[in-house]
């Protein structure tokens, strides 16, 4: 292993296999995006997120009885304690929705009997509660804040329906609810990105899924990961009209700056996601009567690829939150919404990997991640700072 | 860094130096701690907690006033926003220590008005805040679910003194006050283990603070990590008898087990901390009139390594938790508060790594953590698979 100390230094593990897995595959040269061998657009296409939510869980999609099984014991589910709710009433109402969905999930745990139990079934369990939970969470502090009364779920909806019912309080018509299972459906999983590896990374001590997917929203609010399409959207405000695109992207490309929403750390070509995406920003934006925010958007991308590839000679291609961004918005949500959204959905991955790092059976034992880290020592030495008396300092 | 990928896989990143630091050094083979430079011994012998909290943070050792300073700023943070104390009455009385730490955590952020701000001087700010605030709320929360009214902190009393207070309701005498403060000194950083790891990689998606210890407090709570001397002292109480000590040996040997206590992940003789804290783990039990505790570890990890050397012909040597679990058991200690002051302490390692993955200038800069996964397919291939009507399946 000696060999790997040096280049992987200081790199992020940018590259580095650090585990196999059943998951997810992206592969970024050919834009593929994968769940279990399912190719994203065919999930996007057909399956629900009920439906996606079993595939990762259990590896294969349902049968019709499973899928009713699955989705009535997430909709058991959705009511949390009910001390969540009196606690959120007594926080400041600028908490930021990410810090609120980091410190209540461990508190689902309340209403799951087989916490830190070993079998597999238990955690099983914990998984759709905390599916279910975070759903009813992230509306309810939306409603809260806005002085709104909290809407308790309606079973008669599924999944995104009763979250949109559950953050509106009224129920969505049919179109926005498939645009948004679909949603849910695109954002469900990504391999290793930076919030799954911490949920695995904690799933690795044994610690309990509550506690690792508490950690991963931790990690998922960080602005260089869950925030991107929020910035896409700041930037679409910011530019906000069709005229000043040029301007835009020049006063980017002379700083040295970024367009958000284009580059992706994986993908070298556009992100299948946001090809699936894209239709659903322009029809919601035409619903709601709101097409400015898709206008702005496939112009600057059009524009911006063009203008990367004249002035820069290398391609750029669009990503998820390219589109997301003005889809949410279209959709009425609000913005500092749109990453714990994302948790709502990732959760069912960052499940699935928690599941796999604690009871994988086909790949080696995985093993607490425990890496070291090259000591480059103190002004006074490595080892040979002295205490002196405190006077003497 | 192609030829990285195979050996690195599946193997915990164990040996694998991921960042350059200049928080700690752990010299597994000669037994040497270092704390920015200054040997584990010399600091556990002269320096307060709040002193090592300072070396940690701002890389040397405080002048006089600076620590008197610091002390105050501390103290000024004990106090913990109302609405945490009144949400922990709400919550079931079983819930474990770990939990309630870990969902509380990023609630601290309700009385820091520079949270998520960019500078050092906030992210510092937060570290005093999160350093004082758990031990609060740890304190109270094992106050309240023992039916006990929570102590407020009491000012004249150092942190450590002051978290024993606010556990206890009365005033440590000298010797437990220099007994738990020196523990925490020994606790308080030991470079990149799981939870520390956990805290880095949260903290490099330039999340805040508080999500990043949350977070780590979440990888703390795994057995294989923060647990270790909870169960020490069960297996203490398991073996219970000094007579018995050659029998459990026995067993465990035949069976293949281990004892726990004995062996660590990185240190190839005994872990110095141990030499330090066996003879504080002595004289306790000798004050507390339960002198049973030590003399059990102590045999047992004379002839426990008498044993292996016998019949496995290999080395083993105690570790920091083999005496940490006697001492804090005759200081009255819950054993499922073991881990919390685990955390008491090591949130002042936390906090130094979170700031030097965010400001670290004489590394290169760190990039979020972003692995790769070797993805190994479903059943129905790597991306074969094909939705099908769910009549069909």
């Amino acid at each position: 292993m000696e060999e790997c100390i040096l280049p992987v230094k200081d790199t992020g593990l940018r590259g580095v296999d650090v585990a196999s897995s059943k998951i997810c595959d992206v592969q970024g040269k050919e834009g593929k995006l994968v769940y279990r061998g399912f190719l994203i657009e065919d999930l996007a296409q057909n399956a629900s997120f009920e439906e996606v939510c079993f595939l990762l869980l259990y590896e294969r999609l349902p049968k019709k009885q499973e899928l009713e099984d699955f989705s009535q014991s997430l909709k058991l589910k959705r009511k949390v304690p009910e001390n969540i709710f009196s606690f959120l009433k007594t926080l400041p109402f600028d908490m930021n929705p990410m810090d609120v969905l980091q410190a209540t999930t461990p508190l689902l745990l309340q209403n799951d009997p087989g916490v830190g139990k070993p079998e597999i079934e238990n955690v099983l369990f914990s998984a759709e509660n905390i599916i279910a939970g975070i759903a009813t969470i992230t509306a309810a502090w939306d409603r809260i804040r806005n002085k709104k009364k909290v809407i308790l779920p309606d079973n008669d909806l599924n999944h995104a329906a009763n979250f949109l019912y559950m953050l509106n309080g009224e129920k969505p018509d049919d179109e926005m609810i498939r645009f948004f299972d679909t949603s849910l459906v695109l954002h469900a999983e990504h391999s290793f990105n930076a919030s799954t590896f911490t949920a695995r990374q904690v799933a690795s001590t044994r610690a309990h899924i509550y506690a690792a997917i508490s950690a991963a929203i931790g990690s998922l609010s960080g602005a260089l990961h869950g925030g991107a399409n929020v910035r896409v959207m700041e930037m679409l405000k910011e530019i906000g009209s069709v005229e000043k695109i040029d301007a835009y992207i020049n006063d980017i490309l002379n700083s040295g700056g970024l367009i958000m929403g284009l580059g992706h750390a994986v993908y070298q070509t556009d992100d299948p996601r946001a090809i699936i995406i894209a239709p659903m920003s322009k029809r919601m934006g035409q619903i709601a009567n709101q097409p400015l925010w898709y206008e702005l958007s496939w112009k600057l991308e059009k524009k911006g690829k063009a203008a990367f590839k004249a002035k820069k000679q290398r391609e750029i291609f669009s990503n998820v939150d390219f589109y997301s961004a003005s889809l949410f918005y279209a959709m009425g949500i609000a913005t500092d919404l749109f990453s714990p959204i994302f948790a709502v959905s990732r959760v069912s991955g960052w499940a699935a990997h928690v599941i796999e790092e604690q009871f994988a059976m086909t790949a080696p034992k995985p093993t607490l991640y425990r890496p070291g880290a090259e000591y480059v020592g103190n002004y006074c030495g490595p080892d040979e700072c002295v205490y002196t008396d405190m006077d003497d300092r």
